[in-house]
This record gives structure tokens, sequence and C-alpha cells, in this order.
């Protein structure tokens, strides 16, 4: 059997996450179970969310993060050795790898990748991001042509496919990111109609010069203070769509909800709707043959940070949750 | 001509309500211009959002308070003259007659009401507080057989015939008021499952165990405290329906919503949503003769703080925002 490497969860973090919250680990690789898979992972991807979900725990989450476990996380691999009639050694595959060179996996807890696929296609534009970002802007916010369409953190993973699938709805789409690069990128490289620097000290004026004809569809990655300002810049019956709240993930102690809410929201007859990719399972199909049309018509630019190695993933993950990441984190394992 | 009489705004408040702020004019009844009717107004309503629309001013109105007019409002009134083809001496009507004995209404803005109507019922049931109720727990609540159904200001004008139409929709509701009496009226006369205190100590864990099976629509009149406590209840698809934000109204200084937003939102895939009963206008009639038919049938009860002569308006307005009325408040004039 080869030897194993894993990243261990070494404490969990209270507040700013450091590599020093993570360790390295190497022993022998997994013995498999009846029905089980040995899946030798390609690449993982990280997200922020994953800093709520991997790493706080909470009443949503059946895994609860501890001292001494491997990092979850979602990976590409290839099927090694398997024990179950539905995967065979060279398949490729997507699942629950964690944050290891091997594992053994349920065959159920797999689903099989098209054979030649990019694992960093697979787990951005086609996984759980690409996913958020097409049902999340389509079936929640619901923009229609001509409307203004707002995106934070978008420059991340998922915002930087909702702001394009919005400009191919034919709304006006402003990013909302957190640097003049990343603003750069979103306006001359992905096609947004203007970016606005949260991080400016006129932000909420500039937000206000973007959008002209105030906010139709807000797709809100962060909460906090660009939620706050995007709710008072909400027209009639404007839609905001909860993604993703990672302006609270790397803290202890979650902001109070923005002013406004809910006066605002009766005064406006706004609609704030939470969602999770995964209610959406029975379209994913839908969703990933539109994506890649997208994708090989030109129309839909995916943009990818990434880092070589396992050992690379802590870094990876702080340096995503400290912004200096662009598109999807995906680390080559 | 008769003597007409009216309450006029003295100063705007800043902070809590008080009837100083009001003041008493006698003068000469109007004078009726073209396409105009004279209204005798019979009966005024008086509701919590008032304190927002009609003494603080926003954005979305139209019409902004100031020291020196005369203080809106909705009322029944009996047509004593008309220039307008469409009213006769004699007819009752209703509309936006202020806070005056005797007013100048163009005929556009007058609704007709059916001979012998009670003007408490049309001012209740049948005005905004029932149509309130009505469309924003059927349409925007849309609760199911089986499910949960919370309301705060349970016992307020919009809460109580909240409460009951959800009960004839066959849910569980608990009602949220701020007093024993209020509380008692809930479960004993109107039918409410449980009822719960939230000046009590122990509000939260009350609120809990009066929900065992969790919340699936949460109809929102208060905002503030009430709403945070609701929020963390919520089931997974949950409907918060964002009606009013009484505790917001008598001050200045508006809080910051509730920790959890959008965090919570995301996680348990709840849609909170405001609505202003304006935009279902065209569907009034509808819901007039539906809940004509409930307290036909002895379904549906309408309660009424009544308070006589127009004199009493201010204090009736203070005794409201101070939670000292129930249902609603109407001022025979």
């Amino acid at each position: 059997m080869p030897e194993n490497r894993q990243v261990l969860i070494a404490s969990v973090p209270e507040g700013p996450l450091q590599t020093s919250h993570f360790e390295l680990r190497t022993g022998a690789s997994p013995t498999l179970g009846a029905d089980q898979v040995l899946c030798r992972t390609l690449a993982l991807t990280i997200g922020a969310g994953q800093r709520a979900g991997g790493l706080k725990g909470s009443a949503s989450n059946a895994y609860n993060p501890r001292e001494g476990i491997v990092m979850r996380g979602t990976g590409v691999a290839r099927v090694e050795a398997s024990n179950s009639p539905s995967f065979a050694a060279g398949d490729l595959v997507v699942g629950p790898t964690g944050w290891q060179a091997y594992s053994a996996q349920d065959s159920t807890a797999l689903q099989r990748v098209e054979p030649g696929t990019d694992p960093a296609l697979q787990l951005g534009g086609l996984g759980t991001n690409g996913l958020s970002a097409y049902f999340g802007l389509l079936d929640v916010g619901a923009p229609r042509a001509g409307e203004t369409v707002v995106v934070s953190a978008a420059a991340g993973s998922v915002g930087h496919i909702a702001g394009q699938i919005a400009k191919l709805q034919g709304c006006r789409v402003v990013g909302v990111a957190g640097s003049p690069a990343k603003c750069d990128m979103l306006t001359n490289e992905l096609g947004f109609d203007a970016s606005v620097n949260y991080k400016d000290a006129d932000f909420r004026a500039a937000l206000e010069a973007a959008t002209p004809d105030r906010i139709d569809v807000y797709f809100d990655n962060t909460g906090g203070d660009i939620l706050g300002s995007a709710l008072f810049r909400m027209n009639t019956h404007g839609r905001i769509v909860c993604c993703g709240v990672v302006s609270q993930y790397d803290t202890a102690n979650p902001a109070p909800g923005p002013r406004g809410i809910p006066g605002l929201l009766v005064s406006t007859r706004v609609r704030m709707e939470g969602f999770l990719v995964f209610d959406y399972a029975d379209r994913y199909e839908e969703a990933r043959r539109q994506i890649r049309e997208w994708v090989s018509a030109g129309q839909l630019k995916l943009k990818i940070t990434e880092f070589q190695g396992l050992d690379s993933a802590p870094q990876a993950f702080v340096d995503l949750l400290g912004g200096a990441t662009t598109g999807t984190t995906i680390v080559r394992v």
C-alpha cells in the first residue's frame, strides 16, 4: 500500500484562521471495507464556507470539527482499487475525499466524473461554486433583462460566475470586491459593467454611482456592511439572494444584522432568501450542461487560483479567507 | 357651513409619542372644488404604522409630516355634499379623511362602502388591517395545514386576524403579545393554540416550549428582539412575513437587525419578505368577500378598541403605541 498523507485539524480556531491550526500526518493508506472504493485525491477545492461548516460546526451540519480529525473537503480523485461493482480502477470521481492523498469511500458517496475533465473545472464551474451561482442567481434572484444585479465577493469562487451569468441574462452587473486588482479583473476581463472596492472610504457613494437605477437583485456572498449598504439601495420588489456570509466566517462573534431589517424590507417589499445548492441536486445535470456550453462558447470565463501539493492546503485556506485568491481555490494534490 | 374640528401635528416627535405632539383647531369647514366631495368623518382607524409613515416620513411616502398640518389618517365618512357625479349626499365612503370632522375629497380618492356597514368593520376587518393579515399570511407566508405559524403583536389590529386566518388553514398558531390579559384573549377567546408574553424574562424558552415542531411561518409585526428569537426557531425553508416594525416606530434610532441575518437565512434556507397591502389592490374584493364570510359564520372574531370623539384621537394613538389597546383602534368622530 502507498503511504498516505493527511492534513489534520490541530486545534479548532476561535478567531482568524492560521496555518498552525492544521498539522500534517504521514501513515498507511486506508484499507477497504465492503462496497468501498480506494480514492487517490488529484485535486481539492477550498471554499470560504468551509470556515463555517468545516471548522465551526453548526446545527445544520452533521459533522462537527474537533482536534485530530482529517480536515473535511471535496476533491476529485482517481479510483485505485474498488470493492464496489459501481466503480473500477482508473475511474475519475468526485466526493468527500478530505484533505488527504488517499481515502476509502463508500461507493454511494461518489459521483462519476466525465473522463478527461480537468479536476479544476469539475470542482469550480461544474462544482458547488458554479452550481450555487447558477441556481442562486437564476432561481432565487430571478433577474430580468435590463435589471441591475450587484454581486459581493464578486471576484470569488461563486461571485465571478454569478456575475457573468447575470450578464448573459442581459442585466447591468456591478461587482463588489476587496482590491483594485480584483475590481479591474471584473470589468476588464469578465465583462462586469462596473466594480466597486468595498475597502474604499467612499464605498457607499461609489456603490450608488455604479447603480444609477438602484439594485434589483443583490447576490450576497458576504453579509455585514456590504449587505447593509446594498439593502438601502434596493428597488421596490427587489430580491436579495443570501448565498454566503464570508464577512462572518473567520470570527467567533457574528455581527448583528444590518439596520433596516426588517423595516426597509417592508417599505420596499424586498424578498431576502437564503439557499443551499444541495436543495437543487436533482437539477445539477441541467446546470452543468448549460455551464459547459457557456464555457465552450467563451461566454463564461472560469477563474482559478491554484496551489501545488497537499501541504499547501492550509496556506491556501488562509489566503482565501484573507482575500488573496480569486475565483475557485484549487489545491493539486 | 358647519364648524370643522381638526387635529394638527403640533410638533414632529423625535422620541416616544405624546398627546402634546398634537393640537386641536376649530374653524370653517372646507369649500368644494370641481369633482370634490364634502365628507363628514364618522370614524377613524389608527394603526401603529402611522407612527412611521405619518409622523416620520420616509422615502417611500409621498407625504412627509410637518408642524401645523392635519394628521393624516383613513376614515369612514358620510357624503354631505358633492360636486362629483360619482357620489351623492348620504353615500357612505372610505378615504383619506385625516383627523378632522369634515374634509373636501377628490372623488377619485374615495371608495364606496356598502350601505349599513359598521365603520369599525370597514376600517378593521375589511380595511388595511384585515387585508394585510389576509394577503400577508396567505400569499407571502403561504402556510400549509399542520404547519406552525407564529404571529407577533398577535393581539393587535393585523395580528389577531392573521392568527385566526392561520387557524382556518389548519395550522398550529402561537401568538406573541405583551401582557397576560392579551395572551389570555388569544387562547381563550380567539382560538390560538398557545400564546407567549414577550415581556417575560424567559420569553425565548417559552417560545421554544410553545413551538415543539419549530416555526414554519413567522408573521412579523414587530421586528427587534421578537424577530431575533423567532429567527433562531425557524424550520428549514420557513417563511418570515415582514408586515410591520412596531418595536421600531416610536423611536428616532432603529435598532440593528437581528444577529443571524443573513447567516441563518442561508443555513435554514429561510425566505424573509416584506410586503405592503397596497400591492394587492386588485384583489381587495376577493379578500373582503372571504373575510365577511368568515365573520358571518363566526369563524373570525374581529376585536376593536373604541375611543369616542375626535379629541380622543391623540390619546388613542399614544395608548396604541404603548400596548394598551387590542385589535383595531377606532375613534368614533
